[in-house]
């Protein structure tokens, strides 16, 4: 059996500061209408790509702050992409900023939402992964402020059955962590839509920053093969306000084969003919969970956080 | 800091049938003295490293089935291998069949053992993940039955001290499962020994065939990288009765970088100075687990066995 879905990953280059959302909108419906023109019923765009990454500064006054978050989606802003949407009958993932007022208190999230092909969200997620620091660390040129400017995510790792298969979404610093794809492969996820912002290290660790792309691939092609699914990896890159940021957008088989990846750091469309069948030779064998699993040695990973070493 | 330990993969070439254990032995103790000469302080043989892969034949005489394990660990047969590792001072992994009776019942475990620089055993695994199936498929010049031939380890994925670090050990198809890896870095693992016997698909599934070596690596690294810890992976490798075996055992630093790999389907020992503290940078910041992970969103890690896809 083959159940095909033409997929495209819409790598972004970097956006300025001075960027308006306006600007922005207008060059992701450039690449949606590509990823049409080249076949595609599907179009999955980076984390935070309505905006620069802002978590590299420390911006203490408020208003400046939440000028970076969506507080409705769509807005009038965005609201030309979902139009598009619409129009030429292609889905979309797409990552940003979100600030949530409950209760009077402002809640921010680090968001992704699946858009059917008729303009209408159909899932969210929320990163739960959150990396860097919510204070300064100082002394460096960049900052990695996340944990300052987002909570953790609440919704969990949610799957939607959609473009005829389970989908499942993730951000950024999330494909590093197996759990993340177990437990939507534990819901029969087919597909793994997930962008991302990666500078390279800003510690001045010449080791790190060599291998940021190596580990970047490792990370999607383990989770893709480990769990059977396709893994659309999308970044935004290239020098953003000085900040270098990794490409090599990917999009990775459930064999862990790499099929497709950009080869720019700017605004590239790449495609594949996904077949979300292709996973079933996998998940009736060798990963065939309900054969092979043993939760009952498993439980640490949930009973325990950190890592305790033994006693010495 | 740095806390090198001197480390060998002896990977082997294939054991005919009619090998005796006496002739294996002295094939293991050969390599260990090259893995001395060499510099080493351990050495990691392969999984069931003490006879051929028997799991590829249904096997209906007991007595020829009881035959592949071990009864006493060390045997008269094995016991001139901890001999030479006392004195030698050289630490090893072994992997072997095992047979317990308890309460008159025979125990069948696919297991292996850590043993110190004198000769000690420190450390006992049975392997969790057992590939294959219980009954045979037919249609096929080779079976798979480690189903039939061992129950599921019961001893979960513990750790040692020892060697200077934190040691720990898994089987074969082991190494495809994140849990793996994860349950010991929840323990602060600082090395993962791990043998496999890893045959070339006998389905006739040409597809699968052509990427066991690439699986074997990708999920090493993977879990190396994850878990910022060293893995030693090391195979019995080559044709075994006619059964095509893959090799390319390989040392894996924390950085999920291949920093020696064996380039021959023989007898082979590749070595590398592996520092246990070369992981603390990344568990220290990416992977500084008590910071990062998010247990309350991995449940169905533990919760559920098999895949359950959400209802159409």
């Amino acid at each position: 059996m083959t159940r095909y879905l033409l997929t495209a990953s819409a790598q972004m280059g970097p956006i300025a500061r001075s960027e308006t959302r306006t600007d922005t909108v207008r060059r992701l419906i450039a690449m949606m209408q590509e990823a049409k023109g080249r076949g595609c019923e599907l179009v999955v765009f980076p984390e935070l790509a309505l905006t620069t990454f802002f978590p590299r500064w420390l911006i203490e006054d408020e208003a400046e702050l939440d000028s970076f978050y969506e507080t409705e989606m769509p807005s009038a802003a965005t609201q030309p992409l979902f139009d598009e949407a619409a129009r030429l009958g292609i889905g979309f993932y797409l990552g940003y900023a979100e600030l949530v007022v409950e209760g009077g208190v402002k809640r921010r999230f680090n968001t992704s939402i699946i858009v059917d092909a008729t303009g209408r969200i159909v899932g969210k997620y929320r990163k739960v992964h959150l990396p860097g620091t919510a204070e300064p660390l100082g002394g460096r040129q960049f900052e990695h402020l996340e944990k300052r400017y987002f909570e953790p995510g609440d919704l969990g790792f949610p799957v939607f059955r959609g473009f005829g298969g389970v989908m499942g979404m993730a951000i950024c610093n999330d494909r590093r962590w197996p759990e993340t794809y177990r437990v939507m492969g534990l819901q029969g996820v087919e597909m793994v839509m997930l962008g991302y912002n990666t500078p390279f290290d800003h510690g001045n660790n010449q080791c790190m920053d060599s291998l940021t792309l190596f580990h970047n691939h490792l990370s999607m092609q383990a989770g893709a093969y480990q769990n059977a699914t396709w893994v659309v990896g999308t970044a935004k890159c290239g020098n953003e306000e000085g900040s270098r940021m990794g490409g090599q957008s990917v999009i990775v088989a459930p064999s862990g084969e790499i099929v497709a990846m950009a080869c720019t750091v700017e605004d590239e469309v790449i495609t594949a003919r996904c077949d979300l069948d292709m996973g079933n030779t996998y998940k009736t064998t060798i990963f065939d969970f309900a054969r092979h699993r043993r939760p009952e040695h498993y439980r640490l990973i949930v009973e325990r956080t950190g890592a305790i070493p033994p006693s010495e």
